[in-house]
């Protein structure tokens, strides 16, 4: 889908050159593509980069981590970790080295449809969602309402169709269904039903995780199909910040990894509530849990896919709650994706949340700085990046639908500026302002960088105020409820084979 | 004023101990403040640079500019420039290198009160408003209608009030006023009498320019004291692009010259209308269009202060109207803040336009993604940075209140990271983890960090769902018109010394 903005009435030759100018591109020719390198924006000098990394180590060294399941501290003693009387693991220098050696690097995180595969390399990003909202935004009534694994399929079925969001990962949870388990099951259809990009979940308890890999065997056609492409990724809270293993999801991630499924090493610290308050310091903390995470994983299959998930979020530290929209998030998650980038490994942190109830003003610079700068910094994954409002408790699909806007212009500022010989040729300024007309309109230059160098929105609007009162003053949040009921009454019902979705509805109470 | 956001109903304790942590803090102690130094986001590459200077030579030497006022000519040939036969001025390198070396650096912008003086220099940035809006946006009625004096003289009032804000150019055009020369008079008066930060006015005849300065004295005390610490810039769009002076700006920037005051060389050309469509180019126009002012100013006045204003804004290629708020934008924004730090000149450019009508979710990424970028960038003077909609066709009071929180998040956001040896330090983490409660609530170390590090929005929302509710779901609109209406009944009436305002009104009709 590349819709382009209708273009508002105009008189037959100019409509008609507009018209074509307005043709969808080929692939390799657009603007923008998942996946562009960032990088441009470094937050953190090298010398911090280091201070940050050997604090960390330092951390590992005499802080340690207490609480990891016995199986957990077998795995990690057997590679060179000490368990200490008080029962916390600590991690010798050279062991974190030598397990940061065998990490996988350059990684590809795969769709269900291969053209969405995405290669987790250098500063490539890519934007997708994430979290555990527990309602849903209703923009119409202004109301917060309980979300549901309808809403989920929706949202996913909105993320399948919008170009610049690049991958799906639970966004709220499905609140309809109270059995635990199958909540879980219901999460993951909701996600895959609605999507072939790669997908994200988090299963709730250990207990979960096979019926969850039977599910998936059923959609992939088979556990060998699962193992060759798996195309859903766990993510694991593997730590509860400050420095202690989250016992159960370390066995959901033991048993994840056994079964080839990529994993998440999520790390979410609360800057002055959980992680310390100075910034520097929170992502010491949060890279020293991920390198714990390194540790395990690596001990356990070395070279096993796994992301480091710095996910340092911030306290409004006059109440103690979360923001999700601030500076400082925006800071902590670009300084986290230089950290990423020193250690060579695949990396992922929280991208554009808002702090606002609605998809107003304040959402729009929260989402708009937050991305600009995890785009900038070069963070492989960016999480939370649509969608996400009230400090992570809200998900909107409205906001979804303008947030693929949003991510559009952000993307067209990550792919930079190209300097090569030909864009600063004068030749072109030489011919208009020595023979030419004296402007660039309609110049052959300018047509030809019309649709491989500028990104144009698709709801936002860009009419002047006389065209914008003859269209009836459009509203921003109408518009978006349009582009949603028009890409959900597109949508196919469900993108699991047939056969296996029946298996799947016969086997587990699906509710959406 | 730095009023800090309501807290919600709490209990005893915690309410007080909210009430004293949300008391202000000295000035030297808050987290971001005017002149926060930038330049962690480079979007060109050091060659990038080089090749630009390059190319915006070779354009001076082969393209040269037309149409200079036969005294520009005078002045510019003296220094070295060539007028050719076909009436353009074309510039050797050598000219623009010694002139390079003579301009002015380091500059300080004065305010009418010296705490406002702005030190542009290195990659200091200060933000602002600035263009020639000529409706004022109504957000109750949704309407756009025209602009006025009293408009302005709100606009310069609010400006005045908003800590994040840092000088006051003319943002909007006085269509009350219809004697032109009275129109420029009421527009200083209006930004004067609103507030006593540095202004920016644009004479829009020579002949205007004496007026001005009668009024600039008057309202200085004196011409010895306006001379001593002018607080008024002048913006000269000194360029029509491509590549021609604007005869008559030339010469009240002449003008403007011989009485002291500042100057904005002005270059605004539009990629795809009046300058060329790759981005690269643009810029190199831009550069070079400046670079002539340069070698005019420094002909005439060696080291007189002048801003390198290379200001590119983007079409819409697919209707050729201009669009504010795009990625692009943001792009040769922060593209020519490195040139100009490549010249070690004081520079600025156009910020955070949006292409908007209203204050909604798009005008809210659109000024949150390019005032981040400018001010990463390290741009010293970061024009329309708030307010500003439809693509500069529009200025909006709730927004320029709203764009005072989004400008505190952006300035968060250029003051960083601080890594030093005490951000490092685990000693907190290891008390939390090893001896102490496990968390960071309450920890001195996050007391001490919270109004030093953090910054809380003033009308921005952060309460969760529940408290949103029973706030009455106050709306962001709402809470901006409020903030609005408190800063005006509180503003006085006219900061100009009584005896000059009474002057100034008794010699020009002055309409607010």
């Amino acid at each position: 889908m590349n819709e382009l903005s209708p273009v508002s009435r105009r008189s037959g030759g100019r409509a008609a050159r507009v018209a074509a100018r307005s043709a969808p591109l080929a692939e390799n020719l657009r603007p923008i593509r998942p996946g562009l390198p960032g990088g441009q924006y470094k937050p953190l000098t090298e010398a911090g980069v280091k201070r940050i990394h050997e604090a960390a180590l330092e951390a590992l060294e005499v802080i340690g981590l207490s609480q990891a399941p016995e199986s957990g501290v077998e795995i990690m003693t057997k590679a060179g970790a000490i368990l200490g009387d008080d029962g916390r693991l600590r991690f010798p220098r050279a062991l974190v080295e030598d397990m940061l050696a065998k990490a996988a690097r350059n990684i590809t995180l795969f769709g269900r449809d291969p053209k969405y595969d995405m290669h987790l390399s250098g500063t490539n990003t890519y934007f997708g969602t994430a979290g555990a909202a527990v309602h849903i935004v209703d923009v119409e009534k202004r109301e917060y309402r309980e979300s549901t694994s309808h809403d989920l399929l929706a949202a996913s079925k909105l993320v399948h169709h919008l170009d610049n969001i690049h991958f799906f990962q639970r966004a709220m949870v499905c609140r309809d269904v109270t059995d635990n388990l199958l909540m879980d099951m219901n999460t993951l259809y909701a996600c895959c039903a609605g999507t072939t990009k790669h997908v994200g979940t988090s299963f709730s308890d250990p207990s979960h995780v096979a019926d969850g890999f039977d599910m998936l065997h059923m959609i992939a056609g088979g556990e060998d199909k699962w193992r060759a492409r798996p195309f859903v990724s766990n993510s694991n809270c593997f730590v509860v910040p400050p420095m202690k293993f989250a016992t159960e999801s370390c066995q959901t991630m033991e048993h994840c990894i056994r079964e080839g499924m990529p994993v998440l090493l999520l790390s979410a610290g609360q800057a002055g509530a959980t992680a310390p308050a100075p910034l520097a310091t929170a992502i010491v903390q949060a890279v020293a849990e991920c390198l714990a995470g390194v540790v395990y994983v690596n001990a356990m299959s070395p070279g096993f896919p796994a992301i480091f998930g710095t996910w340092p979020f911030v306290s409004d530290l006059r109440t103690g709650a979360m923001s999700g929209g601030s500076g400082e998030q925006g800071l902590l998650t670009a300084g986290c994706a230089q950290m990423h980038q020193f250690y060579g490994l695949p990396g992922g942190a929280a991208g554009g949340m808002s702090d606002s109830k609605l998809p107003d003003m304040q959402a729009g610079w929260e989402q708009g700085i937050l991305n600009v700068m995890a785009g900038l910094s070069g963070l492989n994954m960016i999480y939370e990046s649509v969608g996400m409002h009230a400090s992570l408790l809200g998900f909107c699909l409205e906001s979804l639908v303008l947030g693929d806007d949003l991510l559009g212009q952000v993307q067209r500022c990550i792919r930079g500026i190209d300097v090569t010989e030909d864009s600063v040729s004068i030749e072109t300024m030489k011919s208009v302002c020595l023979e030419g007309p004296g402007h660039y309109l309609g110049h052959n230059q300018t047509l030809e960088v019309m649709q491989t160098e500028y990104v144009y929105p698709v709801v936002a609007n860009r009419s002047s105020p006389k065209e914008w009162v003859e269209l009836g003053k459009p509203d921003l949040i109408q518009k978006a409820i349009e582009r949603k009921n028009r890409i959900l009454a597109e949508a196919a019902p469900s993108l699991i084979d047939a056969e296996a979705d029946a298996a799947i509805r016969k086997r587990w109470e699906i509710y959406c």
